[in-house]
């Protein structure tokens, strides 16, 4: 194994300029996340800035407003106030709640940045990507692992042969939703504005979503075991599930999400030649680990810590200001959404589903 | 957590005995697993002595007696030769041979020490149930992680409720099959003698039946996905296979298992508070970690490397001289066998199978 091979990697593999003029985004959906993570880090970023915050109703966006020069109301929003005041938008809305926003923004021609899941079924993802395709308005999916340097790295090492032919994936995010958020009647446990579950839509999309990435491949077939047992997951089937994923480069996956289990998450991926480990991989602010084992020997690489949402926020403002395409797009987005789709319908029916 | 916790585990929580006549074995089939792992093993041991090798010919059997007292072919073993110089037989001829030698152990009165899976199928694994009990002889499976004292201590854990409730378990074993035994035309490729396939049936039981023990609970569902694509693989299904387990306790586990990829193992069990972890896993020879993770804090002990063959070789005569039970009996065995073809069947059909 070449010791260079890990150690010379870049961070921003992607970035081209370092010159750019800010991009002014609208956050919509003032939760913990886009509050403690998100419009900090457009805080700490030179390309990007909160202009605007828009949430369900004034009190609340004013109480964040000191981060932005305007709050406003999510109708307010939608009948395009301070459309002048900001050229790209955050949806970090409940799931079901995506679409209608990335509609206004398409409408008034602003970028999108929309929150994974993309939306609730795979049929409003679908109309998500047919209105900002229409409108020539460039559509994003905040997957944070994909500008996280060890994932990226994985990605390339993958790409580059490193561990031979890939031939089996294991992944799995975990964590105790309702030590975090200790309200049984939050929007996560409600398919209304979920989506068909919680385990899987929340996290069992990192697991899949990192999988697709690093191997470059897409999903042609799921099966799934969910079961829910605490009353409070008694409107979502996955409290806790396994999944199998058939890749089209034939590579199989092994999967599984909790929302009632110890924090826990990993990523391997094994091939004919070696295998590379991340864990843990999936939560933000945590020292990520990469490892690449080859003949025995294992190389591992501490990787420094980043600001996921920073990385993210600048990818995105980089590739909106060099007019470059983004990766995670709508269309890529919409693929994880007809595969989990696909999952609840294997967990419900107890059979493959082909994608 | 209580540091005392990890460290105060005796290797051998099985031994009330140390002063035991030795158990004289007959050990047949001498591939080399047997000549380097078993044959050695016995050596080794105060509570075992290998009196007597069987193989298919008489010129393979002498080539190894140097172990032995007496060598003596498949024909001669069935014929009842050398019945008065073994107390028990040690099976570990291919899947589909190992039903035979336990009917003529069973019909001479010896204890049976049989290889894992039990046999090609679980109808031929009911069969060697069923004569052992009638003949009143002991049967053990040589599920060899079972005393291997890092599992042990995981399975204690995982009982006391260090983890809280278990809900999620992955499990993975992969290996070089013809980089191993660089011959395609090797039994354990052949369906007549292996059974429904080569990597669930060889190396997919270590996560399955290790999760059973840990967990101390049965399947009661399978789904699979498999794929062969090498020449080599063309009459099994499973070059490289993924599976998932429904617990009757309620967990769910998701598996991997591949002869043709880079050597590899874990064992991971995650519950509501905490988690256990051991990797490398199920490879023989390999120093094992064990892991136990609450409240963010981890505790690796890292265990001295024991003689797996060894451990389960002396528990096995433990139990013999001191009328103890033994704990992977056959029919313990046989639902591994039932897991193992509903796990095929799922794969073939695309469905779940019930247990």
């Amino acid at each position: 194994m070449d010791a260079d091979a890990l150690s010379e990697f870049g961070r921003r593999d992607w970035q081209t300029e370092s010159d750019l003029q800010p991009v002014r985004f609208a956050m919509i959906g003032l939760g913990w996340w886009t509050r403690e993570e998100a419009i900090p880090a457009t805080e700490d970023s030179d390309w990007c800035e909160t202009t605007v915050v828009v949430s369900g109703d004034h009190d609340k966006a004013e109480d964040v407003a000191e981060a932005a020069e305007t709050a406003i109301t999510y109708d307010e929003f939608h009948d395009g106030e301070a459309t002048d005041e900001y050229d790209a938008v955050y949806v970090a809305t409940p799931n079901a709640k995506h679409l209608e926003f990335a509609e206004s923004a398409a409408e008034f021609g602003k970028a999108v940045l929309c929150e994974k899941p993309m939306e609730a079924t795979p049929e409003r993802a679908r109309r998500m990507v047919e209105t900002c395709e229409e409108a020539d308005v460039t559509l994003m999916v905040a997957y944070r692992m994909q500008t996280e340097p060890a994932v990226r790295r994985a990605r390339e090492l993958v790409d580059d042969g490193a561990i031979g032919d890939p031939v089996l994936v294991h992944g799995s995010m975990s964590q105790d939703l309702l030590e975090m958020i200790p309200n049984p009647d939050q929007w996560r446990l409600d398919p209304d504005l979920s989506g068909p579950g919680a385990s899987v839509m929340d996290l069992g999309i990192y697991p899949l979503n990192t999988a697709r990435f690093v191997l470059d491949a897409d999903p042609v077939a799921v099966s799934s075991f969910a079961r829910s047992e605490d009353d409070a997951f008694a409107d979502v089937p996955d409290e806790a599930a396994t999944f199998e994923i058939r890749f089209d480069d034939g590579t199989l996956a092994a999967c599984s999400a909790s929302q009632n289990a110890y924090r826990s998450s990993h990523l391997k991926v094994v091939g004919t030649e070696g295998e590379v480990r991340i864990e843990p991989a999936f939560f933000d602010r945590q020292d990520r680990q990469l490892a690449l084992e080859v003949e025995g020997t294992t190389a591992d690489v501490d990787y420094e810590q980043v600001d996921q949402m920073l990385e993210e926020f600048d990818y995105f403002a980089h590739q909106l200001r060099t007019g470059g395409d983004v990766h995670p797009d709508g269309r890529h987005g919409l693929t994880d959404l007809e595969a989990m789709a696909a999952i609840y319908e294997s967990a419900e029916q107890g059979s493959v589903v082909e994608l």
